[in-house]
């Protein structure tokens, strides 16, 4: 593969180039790239806006993740956030930086794969940033979506006796993750061995290398005419997820263990690795799905939706935050979680 | 100084510990820090947006920059760009990611600084993201401001006959920088040398330390009823921006050198280092003032307008971008400017 080096093209050519390909589609993007900042539409409607940043080495390794799909995951994760306020996401920023490891034809790679997720989900790439390192690539993004004032959804409305749900399933991420790890330290004592995922890998390493946000649920709460109490997206464990809910609404929680949702290929790799499943769904990360309560009365709307799972009720706060296993012990949950810090 | 580990913390506590002093003020603020994404009013107006991303030992260099003026500096950057827009900052999102030789009081001190310019220029904090880095400080802003359609300043709209002006002074940031470089070299080879920086330095430390966005433009503008055919702030140095602004509105431009406001400071300074004046205003960095066009009909409206300097107009692109100097020569203007890849 060619190596053309980042400096050959200058900062504001690099921009140009990584860019050139974005064509912007949302209405409400009056400019993008290329001015000193996006100008974007106020209308009717109220804006939600999130930010993330991930750091090479902390939140990725490239043993085992392909820049494509690096830039792909890095706006999902942005729009996770969108999503889970009940909005939909219309805009990005992007900022890197890099080191002088990283050649355009690298760059070029990790913007496909932004370029694919702002393609899967509508959204426009409207403005960033893009500088050197010392050490390593950091991607910072910020995502702009918007919602009817009266659809956003916050973690403080969670109320005593409103359901708990969760979309798709949770665990299989952080299983992918284990199965990564696992490989990448069996190639370090012999680089000549090829890796071995086994049967369950398909499934969870895409969950793990290139998840997807459910921005779906915004158009389905509004089809179905319902405002969720209270949502978060899962991105560090429904432990750690159920708790901001309960900090944010002043209340309690009972998960019921039945109706937490995990794939098949995540429970059989769970076994394997000696796991109880459950701990991988509260503890694991990077799910991407949605926790969110519902006003009961809404129960009848929800409940023959698919890929959407009861899995239990918001009680006082006196009662704390417990699991409730299917053996029918009741145990507390503690808010352990997916932590970046330190690492 | 106490020194209190980040770890102790957790993510989610450093956040609540850096932001909890941060009051919104902005009526435009419905929801701030503390959920998945911050909540901005859509209203009647365009929304601008800019993001910009520093980092240790390309952007600054802890031997002579205090954590505060840096937070200081991080925020002001970006709305220098919302002015450029010809827009009111009113939202910012700061993403920070270090390594674990930062102590919490240290990052304190950096988020003094972010709230000193929060309250200056009234915008407020509304999210962010913190995390780990492998090695130094990394600090991604995102600013949010508005202002109605009609008024919103791009680098396209300049004509021919346009009149060139730029606000303050320029080559003041960079003499700053090249006092504190040269002190460092001289620190470095005799520790117990005390730092000299002569009589210009306290103007030019300020101006490369602690700089201001010239977000008073935009009120000036909208009090004089000037809107001007073209704006871009001076941050990459004024060579740089005048071709930005050419290439963008598809124009030339002829500099007065007479017309360049340089400090005296910084004239005086220039010439002990024995380089032009002018030249510190072409290609230094940073000043973060103002460079933009007006119609030559609203030249009454700011020519007693203090602070303000007409430097030059606009001609056909096929007379190039050149600067006619105080001894009557034309010289082609080159965009060289500041330039943070590969330095």
């Amino acid at each position: 593969m060619q190596r053309t080096d980042v400096n050959t093209l200058g900062e504001f050519g690099l921009i140009d180039h990584l860019t050139e390909n974005f064509v912007n589609k949302q209405q409400t993007t009056i400019l993008g790239v290329g001015d000193d900042a996006a100008i974007i539409a106020g209308g009717d409607e109220q804006i939600v806006i999130s930010t993330d940043m991930l750091v090479e080495g902390i939140h990725f390794d490239f043993t085992y993740t392909p820049l494509k799909h690096l830039g792909y995951k890095a706006v999902v994760v942005n729009l996770s956030d969108i999503a889970a306020m009940n909005a939909r996401p219309e805009q990005i920023t992007v900022s890197i930086a890099l080191s002088n490891r990283f050649s355009v034809e690298a760059l070029d790679e990790l913007y496909a794969g932004i370029a694919a997720a702002c393609k899967t989900y509508g959204v426009d790439l409207v403005g960033g940033d893009t500088t050197s390192s010392n050490k390593g690539l950091i991607i910072s993004i910020t995502a702009i979506g918007r919602a009817p004032a009266g659809r956003i959804t916050r973690r403080s409305g969670a109320k005593v006796g409103d359901l708990i749900c969760i979309t798709g399933n949770l665990g299989a991420a952080y299983l992918g993750l284990q199965l990564l790890e696992r490989e990448k330290a069996v190639f370090k004592d012999n680089p000549e061995m090829q890796p071995k995922m086994g049967e369950h890998a398909p499934y969870l390493l895409q969950r793990q290398l290139r998840p997807e946000a459910r921005t779906d649920m915004v158009d389905t709460f509004a089809k179905e005419g319902i405002v969720p109490t209270s949502m978060i997206d899962i991105s560090d464990g429904l432990a750690s997820e159920i708790f901001h809910i309960c900090k944010a609404s002043g209340v309690g929680a009972i998960i019921e263990e039945s109706g937490v949702p995990i794939h098949n290929d995540a429970q059989l790799q769970a076994l394997e690795f000696n796991l109880d499943p459950i701990t991988t769904a509260l503890s694991g990360g990077e799910d991407y799905e949605l926790l969110f309560t519902i006003d009961p009365k809404d129960t009848e709307k929800i409940r023959f939706l698919p890929d959407l799972y009861i899995a239990g009720e918001i009680v006082a706060k006196e009662d704390g935050v417990k699991l409730h296993t299917k053996g029918g012990n009741i145990h507390p949950i503690k808010a352990q979680g997916w932590n970046h810090f330190g690492e």
